[in-house]
């Protein structure tokens, strides 16, 4: 596919300067991209390299220096890029239909264009919305619903009765709807609280590879829409995951914790259970969370601590054994101060 | 199902106070519940919402106050619950046989009433005990053996020659007799340490999803009677988790690590090599261990320490900025007060 | 199988010392083995175990006491060891050809003697070299090639194009190539980058159970020859793992980082995006890397220092209530010092 510099300008509503009649076939980062490409600047600190780059045309934000390249301008160039990147190269899935090897189960309804792959299992009572792709061994046990557009990659498991909305995608081997992890003490052993709730996934959410998501208790373990979650996350039962939630890879969310609109989780963040985490918090990498946390904070550490306050805690741990020789020192001197001074005193 | 609450309150071995004919279908929270439900009081901050429940009845400690519900008194009403949700929620699987699309392998020795879900894979020699359930895409390599009414969810990898006990549940994904992971350097490469020992999953044992049991270097990695493992957790070859652990998710337990009955690993816990973890052990989430731990303790914290004093250290951390600005100001201080006494002195 | 300890000394050239015609069928640590195997010590601790194992035959580093035993002199007797369990125990993969119940696509291109179990799948225009296994569950997507000598366990995904070398072991349930993790806000709702690079996977490289290797937003996720990584992982996009890296379970290595040869990370560390880790580094287990590493360092702590630095912080942080308490006592100390000074300079 080629497309003009003015076509492309007007797809994203950017302001074009330069030749417009330029024809381009493909989307390259500045150092790697040749003339058919058109490449974008999206972090200030590589703004150098528009001068060097020999991208066809380079997307700019507002005010960049072209260095006489081609440019469009638009308000978000990473946005730009990433929607020049879609049309470049992602096209929709092809239609297969229920390819021979797929194991279809009874009372099943099928949207249209479906398709199923060699491998994959689709349980007793399942409903798939329209154009669902489900790839080899993905597993939708009796009673899940899966709405249109969703993909669930190979190897991924929907337990039973769980409900994943529209545009879903789900890569390969996450399961949705295992058992949630809850005992009572029996005597000397562990009797199992059934977990007979489920998970529902609303409409437009992503979640990655090896990811864990635990059907409720009762009731319902629910991802709101829009939320991406990434690979290795697990989240225990009875949570709800906010609307636009970004978690990253290796988070852990324990039981029946809440998180508001737009939270951020970074990579390998703990957080307990019960808890309410507010709208549009942000959590560094590698933190605990043991505590609520308000609206709009952003938090760092184990355990949590405001994030700034992190800061300079973790810049001055390094120094506590210092710290430590310092007390140490004062002490001597402060004891030998005092003999000094009760000898003056007797004299 | 319906049962009346004397019938309930038989079953569980409780005493019954009001209106034993009610007849009651299900089981939900004191939030939740509906005339037709019974409910139950586990936390006791929550007593309060009994008065409001619509229940038709409660699960209600000794001494309990039933603020004119109908009752049931017994030790434990969690337990209590947990039983009642089995009664109300929980059937037995259906036996389905082996399904067209199932693969079975030869000398295979099968027990009554197995059910093999089509694209479940059962290798050459293997046993399979009575009522063992394998969901699709569950892959049970050669030699093998899987103890009665054992259920391997969707996706399970069961590598060679592992043995799993009876009454055990594998959730999604999960693999158990992954090699361990283990090389010598031999001058520039690493020489991979074969596994050939194996894994052993004694009876009444639950592990969730995704998570990874290696096999032994040599000999077994152990998992004993009653343990329950979450998802994603980590337990590396040649470990020892001793009867009913509790093991949450995410947790890692590096090599030839032994952990005695009853321990408790926190969520996202991290175990080093070749220690040995005393019973009862209880370990907070996010902790790093690495030291041995004798039985009956509890710990906390990276490194881990005795969980008091780690929540005395981790209260102060984010005072360390302050406490250096007083070393610094005491040193100021001191000096100017040796200056002082030495002019004076002088005088 | 027999092998005598002369044809054991010549095969792993070492230096035989005791009866060369003894017979021996296998390798056994020095606590388990009988007579009929050979054992080995490599690690000093367990010098005097030489003396009562029951092994027919000791490895020994130089220098070593055999207390009379048969014993192999070579420089690293955990390689030999390593070495004979190979001997005596790894058999390559039985050929089985493509099984019934395999899923093969169209324009497919096979080596020699691969095995295709059933419920594997590979789809078009996949290119596998010679002797590739792929168990049940193995599911390789369009466009993928896999090299010669290369084993993908039960329910191992490699998604559209990605590359794999030669004699790479992958072991269950992990993920090569699925989706990078990455958005750009747009108004309300998070704008998927699409992932339209690849992961490529060197020769001789093994992958432990569960892991997740991303493929690169453009461009490639290298994975460079001999790097061995562990269970649970997760590499993101566009990462480089350097040849012959270590990487131990349950780490996350974020987007755009780059480690050099022969880096080892510990279980559960977190490496930030966009870094640099030099040649040979080493960090210690769980800790959290914000920055570039220089060749040759050894880092430790959340987040990471030299790891020296760290091990006393770390042994000095359960002290850090006492060293307030010191403070706070200094303070009081200092000012009732001066308040003596005074009123005694004012008598």
């Amino acid at each position: 596919m080629e497309k003009t510099l003015s076509e492309l300008a007007e797809f994203l509503g950017g302001e074009l300067k330069g030749d417009g009649t330029l024809r381009l076939s493909g989307v390259a980062g500045l150092d790697e991209a040749k003339e058919c490409h058109i490449s974008f600047l999206a972090n200030p600190k590589y703004a150098a390299k528009v001068a060097t780059t020999a991208a066809g045309g380079v997307l700019l934000p507002p005010g960049g220096e072209s260095h006489g390249k081609n440019a469009i301008y638009l308000a978000n160039p990473y946005l730009g890029f990433a929607k020049l990147v879609t049309l470049f190269y992602v096209h929709p899935p092809q239609v297969k239909g229920i390819m021979p090897g797929a194991f279809v189960g009874a009372t099943v309804s099928l949207g249209t264009d479906v398709t199923i792959y060699p491998g994959a299992f689709v349980g007793d009572g399942v409903t798939l919305g329209d154009r669902v792709v489900l790839f080899p061994g993905a597993a939708v046990y009796d009673g899940a619903v899966i709405g249109s557009d969703t993909i669930l990659h190979a190897n991924v498991s929907v337990r039973e009765r769980c409900r994943i909305g529209s545009r879903v995608t789900i890569h390969n081997g996450t399961v949705v709807g295992s058992d949630g992890f809850g005992y009572a003490l029996d005597g000397e052993a562990h009797y199992k609280i059934p977990q007979v709730g489920i998970v529902v996934i609303e409409d437009d959410v992503e979640i990655g590879a090896n990811s864990t998501i635990d059907r409720a208790a009762l009731g319902v373990t629910l991802i709101r829409r829009g939320a991406k979650i990434d690979n290795l996350v697990q989240i225990a039962h009875n949570c709800v995951i906010g609307p636009h939630c970004v978690i990253v890879s290796q988070v852990g969310v324990s039981g029946s914790t809440k998180l508001g609109k737009y939270v951020t989780l970074g990579g390998q963040v703990g957080v307990a259970g019960h808890l309410e985490i507010g709208d549009r918090v942000m959590v560094g990498a590698k933190s605990g969370i043991h505590n609520d946390i308000p609206a709009g904070e952003v938090y760092s550490g184990y355990p949590a601590m405001p994030h700034k306050q992190w800061l300079k805690a973790a810049m001055i741990t390094p120094k506590i054994p210092e710290m430590r020789r310092s007390i140490m020192a004062l002490e001597k001197r402060f004891k030998e101060l005092e003999a000094r001074l009760s000898a003056s005193k007797e004299d």
